[in-house]
């Protein structure tokens, strides 16, 4: 078999230790004489590992009673409708925009309900003070910009509620919940494959939602169902479930945090030392640590660059197609081995190419 | 490996061909290096299978090019709300209900807009002059209740656009696909995992949604995109296609369905061969073809039926728990030997026991 170092943005890089679980256990799951592909989610078997991801994720954020965790369907695109459909009994949403994936959230809440901006900024994070949440019942933002490769790196303080797209650092470092009231993250980057979407959400603000909201829109029609009112994506939690158990082995979120300071340290000192072969203009205190975006002063190199990665091994280093450029995304599945590797290969094509 | 005859009514047996491929291909997709749980959608790879998979469903039931197949997440539930949504301009739905699925249709529909009754009706189908539209702009019904064991086996005329959940009978038999507005279907009994729900939709029907529909729940969405709006469920679809691909080389609908008949026929006989000792109160013409459900006269017999059966490996035969009794689904991926031992074991149980 042949397996590339994978940079892709998400669907991104599972651990391999979690593809040998799922390889193992493909026909008979549990003993049960089935695949998990094919068992029923009400079985014994599925709702213990149901519940058993919503505990594991609690502990690895250290997630205290006042919150459920929920497994839902439709992706960030949906959490965009579903957060103002939940929380616009507080009043309008501020949302602070300085990416592709927050502007995103503002035009469907904008469709939605009524919302406004705390903030808009481009390639740094706004500073809090810059924040104005005057008369908003909550403030939304964007914990990493996944096109950008813009990341906070501080919690906003707000009189808000506050929520948070994490769809890109999820379980990459440590978080304190207790300062959100609605988390949501897609799992496809940082915690397991396309078609599953986690929340967390603080109990007090559940079912609050207006009466003609669809009821798979109600954040309520999940917590009081174990996730399990419809059909729940069996097997994208089944393998959330093996990610997140991976996580906990490997040190948790800590050990996550650790190794991508040292991932990103790897690729940033390698735009940086390049002398202008490679540059990043997001503010250097605001840089991504899951998406290290950079550009070559040469951008007909472009091609070559990604082509030459590719018989290194190295996939999916093109930027985001709205942005161009480069970019490697470095999720916790992402070894450090092979973004060593990637950051050796940058080195000697700068020096090739300077 | 142990594998056990699965009649399990959804998330359901997936045809072994099927499962043995995605085991082959796990670690390395179509040359890619990765996963197919790890890969990017806007890969060529993805794209292309996607569109495959679309092309597959139009090839398998003889669509037109009136029609958009789209692939979407968020279950039957979600489509009781996204077919109001996207169906209103035309006027209120008419729904008839003669079975859980469609009474849950119904309830979301009214939520979401005014929404009246064609006809409501138990252990049968209505008959189509029992139909009420009048004043409607379409006619919601649902071809196959799962948990009653009720199949229509007529497509009703009416002046109306017609919407059709056959979550349970896709692809299980040829379809007039041009007398329907909507068709939908989950995945997860005939065509795939849990996590994906086919939509297929008349061309004119598109683009009519009020402005404050969240974009995820605007069929255009997803006919303008290639269904890859934000992330599609990549995993469920790869599946899908494998699926599509294996009726395919069955023989197609044609002969899925020409099993169905074999099958459902194999259980009813033993049912109403009983003397009695197994019942199903269905009205004879309207019964299921893909969920055969029966009660015991006895119902003190119904644990030992389902232990006795599990010791022949035949698994999941219990009937849904709004309703008890028993129930065996066979869907596509079901063998007619499996059917056939089941039957056997039912005769024999009746027997020991009568």
């Amino acid at each position: 078999m042949h397996r590339v170092f994978n940079f892709a943005a998400g669907p991104s890089a599972l651990p391999i230790e979690v593809l040998k679980t799922i390889h193992e256990e493909l026909f008979d799951w549990k003993g049960m004489g089935a695949s998990v592909l094919e068992i029923s989610h009400r079985s014994k078997q599925f709702t213990e590992t149901i519940e058993e991801t919503g505990e594991l994720i609690k502990e690895l954020y250290g997630i205290n009673s006042d919150y459920e965790v929920l497994f839902v369907q439709g992706g960030g695109h949906l959490q965009f409708a579903m957060i103002p459909l939940n929380l616009q009994f507080l009043g309008r949403g501020a949302y602070a925009v300085n990416g592709v994936w927050s502007a995103k959230a503002f035009k469907e809440a904008s469709k939605i309900s009524q919302a406004g901006i705390a903030a808009q900024v481009e390639k740094r994070v706004p500073l809090e003070e810059e924040l104005k949440t005057e008369g908003a019942g909550f403030l939304y933002y964007c914990s990493n910009e996944t096109v950008n490769g813009i990341q906070y790196h501080y919690v906003p303080k707000s009189k808000c509620v506050l929520a948070c797209d994490m769809s890109s650092d999820f379980l990459s470092k440590p978080v304190d919940v207790s300062k959100y009231g609605v988390i949501f993250a897609g799992a496809q980057k940082n915690f397991g494959p396309a078609g599953l979407t986690v929340v967390i959400v603080r109990k007090d603000l559940l079912g609050k939602c207006g009466e003609s909201t669809p009821t798979m829109l109600d954040y309520q029609t999940y917590a009081k169902s174990l996730s399990m009112f419809n059909t729940p994506p069996v097997f994208s939690i089944y393998v959330a479930n093996l990610v997140a158990k991976w996580i906990k082995k490997q040190g948790g979120v800590e050990e996550m945090y650790r190794r991508s300071l040292l991932k990103s340290e790897l690729l940033y000192s390698a735009i940086d030392q390049s002398g202008g072969f490679y540059y990043n203009d997001v503010k250097k205190e605001d840089r991504s640590l899951m998406n290290v975006v950079f550009n070559l002063k040469n951008p007909e190199l472009e091609q070559e660059f990604i082509e030459s990665a590719k018989k290194e091994d190295l996939f999916n280093v093109k930027g985001h197609r709205i942005v161009g450029g480069m970019r490697a995304s470095i999720y916790n599945a992402v070894s450090v081995e092979g973004t060593q590797k990637l950051a050796d290969f940058m080195k000697r094509f700068a020096i090739e190419h300077g």
